[in-house]
């Protein structure tokens, strides 16, 4: 079974939005055994959406496209299936109900003929049930394929995927088990890593695959694999992942399923149950705001001090002015400060510091661009270290993000439990 | 002149990256005037590649791939592009130079075979300068259609189009001029809205295009064109605009070009020469990390206290223990105390803070989930809203996040310059 999926609007095509529903379609999908052969965007023209799909039939037997079932004259999705699968608008009462009920319990303005065309829907649809909104799914059966169309606001598109496509996908085919492994590394090149595992990469047993994965400072190696129990293939990617370590060693810090670097320092915290506090001046929150995306973030995370104008390390983290006088405000006795100041001033066990200049342009003390200094606090006492981040700004930030968390989580990794 | 764009590589077909480089893209290639046909991801698969290829210069005479150009066995683009355009590999000895230097100034391994083959270029293509990687970018001509090939790494990936590719472009092509220009409402649904315009919208003069953006309490109207002279499309949209502005006046505010409204609040600080903090419950610093994402927020931007903990809103912003008693850490006397604690605090003009239970549960004071109270000190004093912002947690956060922006650019829009 293979799948592809169509997004629909011209908000991607103009770069005015980033395709995050892509990203959650392809992960549910993959966890339950169905892989993506083509994720494409187009406009919302119907002569575009049409030979979209003839194309995608040709590749993939499941077919889902999101956007374009909306109320109003830029939305043509359900009026181009109809014309596709030859078919016409039929009133779906409990649709029309259910449209009716959410303007009557959230919606201050009254209902509309536009509102009530959105329960017009094509007669050869099963219907899948929006619970969040007033655009329904719907799951064309044709010729051996199917397509979906669902909705392209992501928190209705999402809970119609768990609600309703995922369950009738398990329950309507047989799929084979796929897994993905990824080893982490860090402090080497993807062509030198590649080098030294070279022998390894060629023993891999098929349909083991290993792709690189570059990205800020970092490798990560994705190992692949599908067949029919999911526990084997696991057995499996772990087996090569034993031979492989030992090449690695001095570059590999662990491995991730479907984890981040922050869930795995969440886990590690909380068996340890210990806290953690941030002190963040070049990353300006962007550190905090890793953790507190996921749920329970409350249970080891006390907070993080943005300290961006200078002043502020001293009136918010107790760090000396005559120390940022004599060391400079992007220095590691001031990272170092503000560990200690956050792990102060918020009774954490460990904390986590940054300050550097993530540009474009050199500090008001003549800092470098990409000069980045990451303090930590643990109950040991604290250590700071240096870095050379590069020059762009995003990057700087985003690589000074994984390189501190990167730097925490080999400290936990060798405290105790 | 239409484009199209294909990432290649695995990791955005099984979730594991967002396809960020498609918004650089199409930004950029939009800005020149170039039309955005399709963006398709598809696998690194020589045959796969090849039918993308044969299926978008169907539709687009001008197409840039992105990934598959490193140094390892699963990137195979560049093979592919040779079979391609039944062309070979030869050694190009710029680049080969290039790489060495690298390998000198920037790498602690020493320099392989692997690295090496990075310098074998295909015969027929037009070398792009890679000024900050080892992957050469590429530029085919072929039956009146362009083909270019570039590292999927995104900085890698912007320099070249910034300095290669947009140059060449506007070089060897008449482009026309796009424009867009977004309405921003907040407060009323996508089809009361599209009842209250739609006069207005069936009289709008083609090629002038209208799209409705709903997304977290908020409807924003994309007002696309294209045409010969950029400033006669500007002329033409901001007539259409001024036109629905009395039709909207109750949920407007404002428009945006390329502008996200942090940095229209940034510009309106720094014009108004204020200062602005946070204090951050709820958002976890997601707030701060808008405002320190982008160059020369230190201009205005003093800092976010990120208090998750209860005690850490005590400790750092001032906030008295007995008014979070009274009222609950998640209440309007608590927001507000901790706007005015963070105003104090960092010293700034204005202060922002949000509290509120993201959820999946009750808060440990038996909140409701999806509760939010924002608090605004401003030089005249301070106050705080109350929101409920649905039970997503994720959707919590973000919506909070664009509330409380919105909320702060009201005011703003209100005070003297």
């Amino acid at each position: 079974m293979k799948a592809e999926l169509i997004s629909i609007g011209d908000e991607i095509l103009i770069g005015q939005i980033v395709n995050t529903n892509a990203v959650f379609l392809s992960k549910a999908l993959n966890k339950i055994g169905v892989e993506i052969a083509q994720i494409s965007s187009i406009s919302d023209q119907k002569e575009n959406i049409i030979s979209a799909l003839d194309e995608a039939r040709k590749r993939a037997n499941f077919i889902i496209m999101t956007g374009g079932l909306g109320p109003t004259k830029d939305d043509v999705t359900k009026h181009t299936l109809c014309e596709y699968f030859d078919d016409q608008l039929v009133k779906n009462e409990r649709v029309l109900e259910h449209i009716e009920n959410i303007f009557r319990k959230y919606v201050t303005t009254p209902i509309s003929e536009m509102n009530r065309d959105q329960a017009n829907l094509p007669s050869k649809a099963t219907l899948l049930h929006n619970a969040y909104g007033t655009a329904a799914g719907m799951w064309f059966s044709d010729r051996g394929q199917v397509f979906v169309s669902l909705p392209g606001v992501p928190y209705e598109m999402e809970a119609l995927m768990r609600n309703e496509v995922l369950p009738k996908i398990q329950q309507e085919f047989v799929l084979p088990a796929l897994y993905h492994k990824t080893i982490l590394t860090y402090g080497l090149g993807e062509s030198a890593i590649a080098e030294r595992i070279e022998a390894w990469e060629n023993q891999l047993p098929h349909p083991i695959k290993l792709a690189y994965l570059p990205s800020l400072g970092r490798v990560r190696l994705r190992l692949s694999t599908k067949g029919q129990a999911l526990e084997k293939l696991k057995e499996q990617v772990n087996e090569q992942i034993e031979k492989v370590i030992p090449l690695i060693e001095d570059i590999y810090f662990g491995t991730e399923e479907d984890q981040s670097i922050e869930f795995l320092i969440a886990s590690r915290l909380k068996k340890m149950g210990k806290t953690l506090s941030c002190a963040e001046s070049c990353t300006g929150g962007a550190i905090a705001t890793r953790f507190t995306a996921h749920a329970g973030a409350s249970e080891f995370f006390c907070g993080s001090a943005v300290t961006y104008a200078t002043e502020s390390k001293t009136d918010l983290l107790g760090v000396e002015k005559s120390l940022i006088e004599k060391h400079g405000v992007v220095s590691g006795p001031v990272a170092a400060a503000m560990a200690l100041g956050a792990q102060k001033k918020y009774q954490s066990d460990y904390a986590l510091a940054t300050t550097g200049n993530a540009g474009p342009t050199k500090g008001d003390q003549g800092q470098e661009v990409g000069i980045v200094f990451i303090g930590l606090a643990t109950p040991d006492g604290v250590e700071s270290f240096e870095f050379m981040m590069g020059n762009n700004r995003t990057r700087v930030i985003q690589k000074t993000v994984n390189q501190a968390l990167e730097t925490l989580y080999r400290v936990l990794l060798k405290a105790p439990v």
